[in-house]
């Protein structure tokens, strides 16, 4: 591999690929050169103030430190390792396992897996997922990270009560050495469970939110847990952060593609942002994507308290899986969407397509070829027929995966979404619309204070429409 | 259970709950009994010529009766069960399993399944997931089930060339007893090599099309590998079937589902269809739903061959999982979206939320309830915080999940599908949109004949923009 660094190739957004009804000019890019040299240093000064914390991850080395030191203590004394979280507690650490892992990791022996433990990542309290998944560890023979920014995350909550509780019953006092906490240094009911209960716990900085925060020790636990090389993938980060310190935007691959997905929004009503993976190991890195763009953007209220609405939907979509569902539509529905394909030169493991004893017409085109020709050709055919029909995508290119441009790929979207903040004029980094539901949530479950929201979906709940 | 029929709640689509800006009046709904009528006239004449063949999968005894000997004299023969197949031949599969097996299916053991195999359904051709696969199960003790409609899918073809090469290899001639073909009765390739080779084989009636043949042996014998109760699975079928036997729209779930949604794409701007799953099992439905509604819909020509440009994009989603991820985009941005929540009433396993040994605030309100509560408060409280910011949302409601109730849901979808295509006035059965990609994928494999697709990508490879 010459190029080990992610290529950002956006020839079919622009007009001379797919036409000036929706693609873009060079010239309307440049228009926001302005905006972005002013950008830049709002961010810069986040940045230095502490104010955004995610820019400094990869050089929280006492942390990494700290990190290490606790898994090679504990790696071997556990089956199982399984983090107790949701959202930005969770969708990180699952895209870093199945990009980086075995797909099949917790079917492997220990032995393939080096001696470290299944990792599972629970991140949901639906009770027929919880109780089942109770029949396939054993808990005194597993370590539970439960992870929680706030501390007070109702689903993580319910489930560290659950699970601590099952583990007092087994191991008396001894149970806290089954748990490891990541919260908040000093605030929240996590971080005052961990010190009156002399639990492992790490920390999560105040100035990292959820969705911004897999590099820190919130991904990076499960990371070495699961033999991950955290070392690289932080530089991987920091390179992506180097490369994106130039408020060019036609050096700077973070901001540039935020141009453009915010142009293709407002401009080419493009409302819909599908990210498709053509790499399976990749696909979970377009569901974290899809927080981080959502979570971020999507808003009624902009920086000077005035109503908007906007926010993109991003789709997670993967090839060539969803040529077979959703390319119909792609190519045929409303031009309504911007498409970025993640896509890999070089592939870990590869095989050839051996021929068949008798000759079939509809299979000889195949034989010979590698499996990753094939792959790659239907991404280009995928994205060639979309730009036919003036649908504009771009490309992602991991030159491989591996820990060092998966770091790049975090740092480069991260980046991306709080420049996409300020093109939108929102705060990428709150999230005010998600309080009525944990407020209704709180209702239904008697919680004090909450009784009037009760009443109201209660009343609700009694003139139903409905055909049974 | 006093009532197992899926419930259909639409409270929170109409003009009553969340406004006439955004919400449906009956008026508008009643406005469509006349088209309602003609076009049930039009679909029983279609089930009837045998033009749509879906309709009729329950009573299709004698295939039921086949994949059960089949199965009885096989599933004890093998470790895993694989299916090779996409798209429509696999999204059904893997949402059967994902709702009515142990999520964990494929880490319990051999005698906790019953003597039943372990099931992967590899519905991807990524190289890395191929050979990685390849890792996990021994071929020799591994049934795979070939399925492809048209018997010559690039990807299907490609796996199966990799699996019978190795199998060959191992077993020599005896490989065959290792394959099992699901195809059209009569045409194709992958019908051809089932003769030729007497591979066992199970037939997709021709006029059933992938993303409609889940009742078809395509869906049924991997359900049958699993142990899943197949009689019960079409029964449930057969009754939504009956169920929307009538043309009154107020009393055929299908229909009026299918106009609510028609209604909210043209009349109200919602470009979206978020199916939001509020139970860990159903979420693959959602998945197959995403198939059927895009393919089906997503046209640029109608009936009369006239250019429209229609189709709403589905998006699958999972609560509460996404509500840390999508809730705060779905309350607070652009109101383009119509939801559809698939709860359930009667949870198959629970478990109560235990007490902390110490009091703390943020957890005592959830002591002492059964996690069914906080889940299903959490699907009310979201449906409530839409509601109040006047997002139209829809309940699909499950008594219990089981294969009765999973057999309704699939009949209830594919009816709707279908209906929704004469009110779109579009062909819900074809999918012309994926040719020009196939063609593009020969043209660069060196398929004979395709010569000239292949020089225009290229060319098109050489001028590229991008930074690196």
């Amino acid at each position: 591999m010459k190029n080990k660094q992610l290529v950002f190739d956006y020839t079919n957004l622009i007009s001379d690929a797919i036409g000036e009804h929706h693609g873009l000019s060079l010239d309307e890019v440049q228009e926001y050169q302005r905006h972005a040299d002013e950008f830049h240093k709002a961010l810069k000064t986040d940045r230095e103030t502490e104010r955004i914390g995610f820019y400094n991850l990869p050089f929280h080395k006492k942390t990494t430190r700290m990190i290490k030191e606790f898994t090679k203590r504990n790696y071997n004394k556990f089956e199982n390792f399984v983090v107790l979280g949701i959202g930005g507690s969770a969708l990180g650490n699952i895209a870093l396992l199945s990009s980086l892992k075995h797909p099949y990791y917790n079917l492997l022996t220990g032995k393939e897996r080096g001696g470290y433990p299944r990792i599972f990542v629970l991140d949901n309290i639906d009770p027929e997922l919880v109780v089942d998944f109770l029949d396939v560890i054993n808990p005194k023979k597993t370590l539970f990270n439960v992870i929680s920014k706030s501390g007070s995350t109702a689903e993580t909550a319910a489930q560290l009560l659950i699970i601590t509780d099952i583990l007092r019953k087994k191991l008396g006092r001894k149970f806290t050495r089954n748990v490891v906490i990541t919260t908040d240094p000093e605030q929240g009911d996590l971080r005052s469970i961990a010190e009156e209960n002399a639990i492992q716990s790490f920390d999560i900085p105040p100035n990292v939110g959820g969705r911004f925060s897999v590099l820190s020790s919130v991904g990076l636990l499960t990371a070495a847990f699961a033999n991950i090389n955290i070392n690289q993938l932080l530089r991987g980060a920091e390179d992506m952060l180097k490369r994106c310190s130039s408020p060019d935007l036609m050096k700077n691959p973070a901001y540039l593609n935020a141009v453009f997905h915010y142009l293709m929004d407002t401009r080419r009503r493009k409302n819909i942002s599908v990210m498709m993976s053509y790499s399976s190991p990749l696909y979970y890195w377009a569901d974290w994507y899809r927080q981080l763009w959502a979570e971020s953007l999507g808003k009624n209220t902009d920086l000077q308290g005035d109503p908007v609405s906007v926010g993109q939907t991003p789709v997670k979509a993967l090839g060539v899986t969803d040529q077979h569902s959703q390319v119909q539509l792609y190519t045929e529905g409303p031009n309504d969407k911007v498409f970025t394909f993640l896509t890999v030169e070089n592939y870990r493991r590869d095989i050839k397509i051996p021929k068949f004893k008798q000759q079939y017409s509809s299979l000889e085109y195949l034989s010979g070829n590698k499996l990753s020709k094939l792959f790659d050709s239907e991404m280009r055919a995928t994205e060639y027929a979309l730009a036919q029909q003036q649908r504009p995508s771009c490309r992602v290119v991991f030159p491989q995966i591996n820990e060092y441009t998966v770091g790049q790929f975090i740092m480069m979207y991260q980046i991306q979404t709080a420049f996409a903040g300020l093109l939108y004029n929102v705060d990428a980094f709150n999230q005010p619309g998600v309080e009525a539901g944990k407020r209704a949530t709180y209702g239904l479950l008697g919680r004090e204070g909450y009784a009037d929201e009760a009443k109201k979906i209660q009343a609700k709940e009694k003139k139903r429409l409905k055909l049974e």
